[in-house]
């Protein structure tokens, strides 16, 4: 299709490209074993990710160097030497950071790359596996050896899911990892006959390309008893246990549906690289549905996204069941960061008219003839006296309120600055300005947009 | 105290009147008996209740008479029987009409007294009780024989309690009853030392004038345990299985125990003849309150109060129920009828912005391609497809809708009528002005008012 090789034009790297990428690496590989041979450590540095698979996009080149030690190795050691290993390599390189995950590890720049210094096991099979980096290996082998030139349909299935905003299996997107891309492309055998066949995908739903369900049934159906609540379950080719696809949800997996059958209909240069959303004024979108919009912002904390944006969604989601409780309706959340940190709320109205009921005391005491002598007006109720007035309380009031007591369910490390949260009302600042229109006016969950 | 010198003289029956009611009710009795001898029943007229008692308030004077049947009778030949034999007593003394209580009984006038006709067994104690209505034969017995000639105190408390709106046990005011004032005169001497004495009423909770709880302590003590949520336990002198005071409410006792105290610091005729509530402006008070009032109305059925008034309130508890499922405060409820009958619902808002949250398929079907093609924004959540518009919503359709789908529990007789019923929006017909400002400025319920 003329289209395809349009986009390839774009993301697939050029021989020069290539060259360099492939230059460079060479080199981070040589100062790798020099300083493993160097503090005469029995480790392998292997190249890992979509560089070693050559499935990496045009210009989207980050180096994954894993240093794999002998199974014998104990877990302390992995990790100290590891990390040790790690750091002298980094330092070669110009300069390094330690990041963490599982365990620490190495993070680098080296001539323009980002270089990941990931300490690993050298495993051979899955039965070898002991810490979650361990399988990258084998799926570096698996997709060399399975991939048979298929390289530039996975480039575009990849640019595709990016562009159709599915792409990447972090928590806050949940959507198809690279490693899932290439087991299917390897599946379908290209990126058309993958889409021809996405209703079928969602049907069958099974993919076991390695046959574990024959070769290790009790272990594999196992894993497809566990997993059958998703959307796809990919057994691993590497490993019965896992399915590839667990990460993925079916909001994501839906939108692939959906935008493979309207890429069959109408294939067009737009699901690769969607213009920007075209964008409105969130004032008239208020108008217009009479709802309203409270939006909290705050400074963003120092995190990486995977631990961010979930503490941002479960604050959100806190907000929403507290206002529930007063007596506001939350009809949608939204969060985010731009320069700061945001939280929106569309909600059903600003105001609540309260009319405070004042319990009293139980009247056979003392302190029901206070309450009686001191009110207005008094009725009983059962056994309690009552009296009464009636307040406008802005959802301002209430929020603070709430903050204040504690009575809303907010992320670990938000507690603090959403405290100190200025709170607008039917406002945003002009940076936020575009996203308060994409989320009021749904634009921002519309597949079809 | 001269006080209450006044009020006697206008709520106790002059010789005058007493002559008559004696003469009439000699008159019935006569009558009664003629019938009786006629059929060749064996059953025995018996005067009951405030007549009989001499404890009925001028002008307030309704006969029971008893028809006493031999406690061999079985309960069908005594309903039979009684019936007939009470249809043809209201024959002679002009006309009648059926009623049903336990049992059908008959309802007449003569020379402007109702007459009440009702069967029941000639029981000499408790333990020959067959039917609720014979214990008032023992009653009045009880009353009259330990009274002793406190019966103008008993006077005083009646119309005091009329007066504080506390008087009458029937289930829609569950307040004090004739029998009950008359035990708590006997037992406190007179109407002013029971209203020295109501703190300690309300603490010892207790009165036991027959010393049950010596004689049959096993019965009495169940009595009181059953009883023990009730704020007076007056074990019944005649029935130590019986709470004289079980339908009084806290509410009404508490109203009593106020304003007691208050009529000890400052008698007043006004406790006996409360001038009419001062009223107002309904819509100043929804002004300054910000609240709303939502009306009902609709034909009073013809049903007897005991019956409607509860049904009523059954109804208006449905819409309380069923309104804030749909998101709307409800603040109060009345109910009651004028011309026509009526529930009054004080309510936070009359409109709501609601988003119609339009849930889809989930996306693996026919239909959702349908969903999908259909609708101009849809996104997925879960396996669901969405989409939305919002609407405004007024409280009236909100509530005309529920009616239509029968999502508000109603009383059963008024089903029908309240379906067909006119919905007001923060305004009354005249007929029901006053009510709505007694509601919504709690002047209804207020005790100190």
């Amino acid at each position: 299709m003329e289209l395809l090789k349009e986009v390839l034009e774009k993301i697939k790297p050029s021989e020069k490209e290539r060259a360099i990428v492939n230059a460079v690496t060479k080199e981070i590989v040589g100062i790798a074993e020099e300083e493993i041979e160097k503090k005469g450590v029995s480790a392998t540095p292997r190249l890992v990710g979509s560089i070693a698979k050559d499935t990496y996009l045009a210009g989207d080149h980050d180096v994954d160097l894993f240093l794999a030690f002998p199974l014998e190795t104990s877990l302390e050691e992995l990790r100290k030497t590891g990390l040790e290993l790690g750091k002298s390599i980094g330092e070669r390189l110009g300069h390094y950071e330690v990041a963490y995950a599982e365990h620490p590890y190495v993070r680098s720049t080296y001539k323009g790359f980002e270089v990941d210094i990931v300490p690993c096991y050298n495993v051979k099979s899955w039965k070898d596996v002991k810490t979650a980096v361990d399988r990258s290996l084998l799926h570096t082998e698996w997709v060399i050896k399975n991939i048979n030139g298929r390289n530039d349909e996975v480039r575009l299935l990849k640019r595709f899911l990016k562009g159709i905003k599915a792409y990447g299996s972090e928590v806050y997107v949940r959507g198809f990892s690279g490693y899932l891309t290439e087991l299917l492309i390897i599946k379908y055998g290209s990126f058309m006959n993958l889409l021809e066949n996405v209703e079928f995908l969602g049907k069958s739903k099974i993919i076991d390309l390695e046959g574990w369900l024959r070769k290790e049934p009790e272990i594999a159906y196992k894993t497809v008893e566990r997993e059958k609540e998703s959307p796809l379950i990919v057994i691993d080719p590497v490993d019965p246990r896992r399915n590839v696809a667990s990460a993925l949800s079916w909001e994501k997996f839906g939108v692939f549906y959906f935008k493979a059958r309207e890429f069959r209909e109408k294939p067009r240069l737009e699901f690769f690289f969607p213009p920007k959303k075209e964008t409105g004024d969130y004032k008239e979108i208020l108008k217009k549905k009479g709802t309203h919009l409270v939006t909290l912002i705050f400074p963003k904390p120092e995190l990486i996204d995977d631990i961010l944006l979930p503490q941002l969604e479960r604050s959100a989601k806190g907000f929403e069941k507290s206002l529930k409780r007063e007596g506001f309706e939350v009809f949608d959340l939204n969060w985010g960061y731009v320069e700061r940190a945001f939280i929106m709320l569309e909600v059903d109205r600003v105001e609540r008219t309260k009319v405070l009921l004042k319990p009293g005391p139980e009247f056979l005491s003392e302190r029901a003839l206070d309450f009686y002598a001191k009110n207005q007006k008094v009725w009983i109720r059962g056994k309690r006296l009552y009296s009464e007035k009636a307040v406008k309380e802005s959802i301002v009031d209430v929020i603070e309120e709430l903050l204040a007591k504690n009575q809303v369910a907010l992320g670990k490390n938000l507690r603090e600055p959403i405290k100190e949260a200025e709170i607008l009302l039917n406002f945003v600042p002009p940076e936020l300005e575009e996203e308060a229109y994409l989320f009021l006016s749904k634009e921002k969950w519309n597949i079809k947009g």
